[in-house]
């Protein structure tokens, strides 16, 4: 992949394009080799495409609009020698497009109606920049605008005409699980046994804001491998246990907010160190307001004795960042917002406030259910900023778990290592 | 710039890291010249080390951590010829984060501990993989771990190391505005004159999460150009006026934290449709504790009256996103949590519950001072996720202004225009 832009080579912009067309191409099992991030220059563009390989496919994002400085179109016509003629097709359209923004077409514009000898115009259906597609130099082309909106447009037409030429590859299965509260290194060595006993898939690990991803892939032409498919499920689904919140791309608020309002339960939380994290987190999908009430923010310990309940004395006897303030600041908030469920949590983030006895990263997370609260004690290994991102991610598993578990069982099992002291 | 790393391609993970670095290189007039992404094998690695230039500064992130697929460290050392031995105090800081973990150190831990001949290495101050800087093959190389937290905090060590050595081109003196509540086209216009008057600079704009920055810059020879810079100053200070809550390279929170432990006042937040991302921001700082109380999180209208003590009446009369339920959210936060300011914000962030009167994207901010309570009514243009962005900043920026106008006054001007429908 090719993207041109000086734009994205001064930290303002983003390249989000190469993403959605890694996902695209993921999607039917091609793998993106690598990408280039070129200035709008000759130069830069030439030397990018030389570096191309025969055979290969490649997408060039940017450059194709209608200032001077898109060149795109012309370097990839002058790099292949061929010439750059107007489409006529392509003139139509733009002057109908035209004609119905009611502009007149500049000099600039009517660049857009030129077509390389050997490619085809896909018509956007958004912008007025073709996108363009061909074999050039062994090489499949297909150049795209750099407007997101316009990519995203034209980018499923460039994929079915990829699909048609017979240019991509066999699709593959894959199995998905996601998992919160364990290591990637702790859980590579879970499945080992597996993967090894597995060897005809392709086996990969992401972390991700929640936990890890682990997926298994075969093509769907290996038959002989994917035979072994279900069995392959069954065991890594038998070792992850509830270590587990996903099979589909669901992220965890995702399937909590789905939990919550399947079983039409409430939330409220009781936040500390995080100050507010996990009530943002706990509503970034819309329809978050079927379930989360809100919640108190307890940040000086005053708060948590007059708006949350916590007796002064057991703030004074067990300090702030303790099981018996943490169960109590759960219940408070639990009672004061009138909900099913809460979260709460009390750690030391960092940099300051580490003691011997409760170092910085030391961090007690609470759930209360209908039923009973429940308590776990973490130690995490980083910086404030990732201490308290690591704090989010469990206390919103561990609020999973526990409606997966029911209210009256503890959302931590005797296996759970992961910065997890005691519980 | 080469980053490396399998997730980059597969559409999961954007390298942000690149921005991150072309961000700080900006700073020091460095250009990036072009972007490679590759996978991680040996093969892409030395390939992109290859499409180098002698003389070049080239950033490698990814690959230096413990896993067998991190290999940069060890491609670096091949494709320089140079041996990669055991770093003695690498190896003596590792050991001692390892113990203080309680962590025993794997084969695949040690390997972090080689540095390449003629390289030197970095202490990471929140992982343990080192960053490290060398000048090999005519190239000065920088490589840096790929977790975007670890990078973060070696940057500017790397950079720091490219200054001391002088690879970092003439020094430009710069002149920084940081601007919130105010969108760049108007701020390009409002400074369209002043522009105009001082050819011999360079400008430029940038968009960051709390509004945006204006730069004026010159090289440091160029003694005609700088003579004129005090008048610059003047000009555009003057033309901006209370828009700029910076001129150094302090962000939105780390100005307002530093004005309340100035003036030793306390804050609280009363949040609805951020449902705590404003109380998440207040305290990403080490000291947040000096001045931040707490909150409440009242994304259910109950919530509102119950622990904020919103009147039912005002609720049922004017609806949650009107001027007297954020005034009285504001109120209700200061009262019960007992402090000298509060920020309340109540919005329509979409995508559902938007009216023809109270579109999505109308939102009102309240500020109550020691004094007085202030409220500004906006009209987001954006998507959810957006819209929530921005009521943060601009909740925050008002409370930055309100401090530095005094509790009397309107932490509003007559000509703000920006998304304000009313004040």
């Amino acid at each position: 992949m090719i993207a041109v832009g000086d734009e994205l080579l001064e930290g303002r912009t983003a390249d989000t394009n190469s993403g959605r067309i890694q996902r695209a191409l993921g999607q039917h099992s091609v793998q993106v080799g690598g990408i280039q991030v070129v200035p709008d220059t000759q130069q830069a563009i030439m030397q990018a495409l030389d570096r191309t390989t025969v055979g290969d496919i490649v997408f060039m994002t940017g450059g194709l609009g209608s200032t001077p400085d898109d060149i795109s179109r012309d370097v990839v016509a002058e790099w292949a020698g061929v010439d750059l003629p107007e489409d006529a097709t392509v003139r139509k359209q733009l002057e109908k497009r035209w004609a119905r923004l009611g502009r007149k077409a500049g000099v600039g514009v009517q660049r857009q109606c030129q077509v390389p000898d050997r490619m085809q115009a896909m018509t956007n259906p958004v912008g007025s920049a073709p996108g363009l597609t061909g074999e050039l130099k062994g090489r499949i082309l297909v150049l795209l605008p750099g407007v997101p909106e316009e990519l995203q447009g034209l980018l499923p037409l460039a994929v079915a005409w990829l699909n048609e030429q017979g240019f991509l590859p066999a699709e593959r299965q894959t199995l998905l699980w996601r998992t919160g509260q364990i290591a990637e290194l702790s859980l590579v060595r879970k499945l080992e046994d597996v993967v090894g006993k597995f060897p005809g898939f392709q086996w990969s690990w992401w972390l991700t804001p929640w936990g890890v991803d682990v997926r298994a892939a075969a093509d769907i032409n290996q038959t002989e491998i994917l035979s072994q498919l279900s069995d392959l499920e069954n065991e890594v689904t038998g070792q992850l246990g509830s270590l587990v919140y996903s099979r589909k791309m669901h992220s965890l608020p995702e399937v909590v907010q789905s939990l919550m309002l399947k079983k039409n339960l409430t939330l409220s939380v009781a936040e500390s160190c995080t100050a507010g994290m996990i009530g943002a987190r706990m509503t970034d999908l819309a329809g978050s307001s079927g379930f989360f009430r809100g919640g108190i923010l307890a940040y000086a310990d005053p708060v948590k004795h007059n708006l949350l309940d916590v007796p002064l004395e057991t703030l004074d006897n067990h300090g702030a960042v303790s099981q018996s303030v943490v169960v109590a600041m759960a219940e408070g908030a639990k009672k004061r917002l009138g909900t099913d469920y809460s979260i709460a949590v009390s750690g030391i983030s960092g940099p300051g406030g580490g003691t011997d006895e409760k170092p910085v990263g030391t961090t007690w997370v609470a759930v209360a259910t209908p039923e009973r609260t429940f308590a776990g004690l973490y130690r995490f290994p980083a910086d404030r900023e990732r201490n308290r991102l690591l704090t989010v991610a469990v206390a919103v598993d561990s609020l999973r778990r526990s409606l997966e578990f029911g209210p009256m069982q503890s959302p931590w099992n005797d296996d759970d290592t992961w910065c997890l002291l005691s519980r």
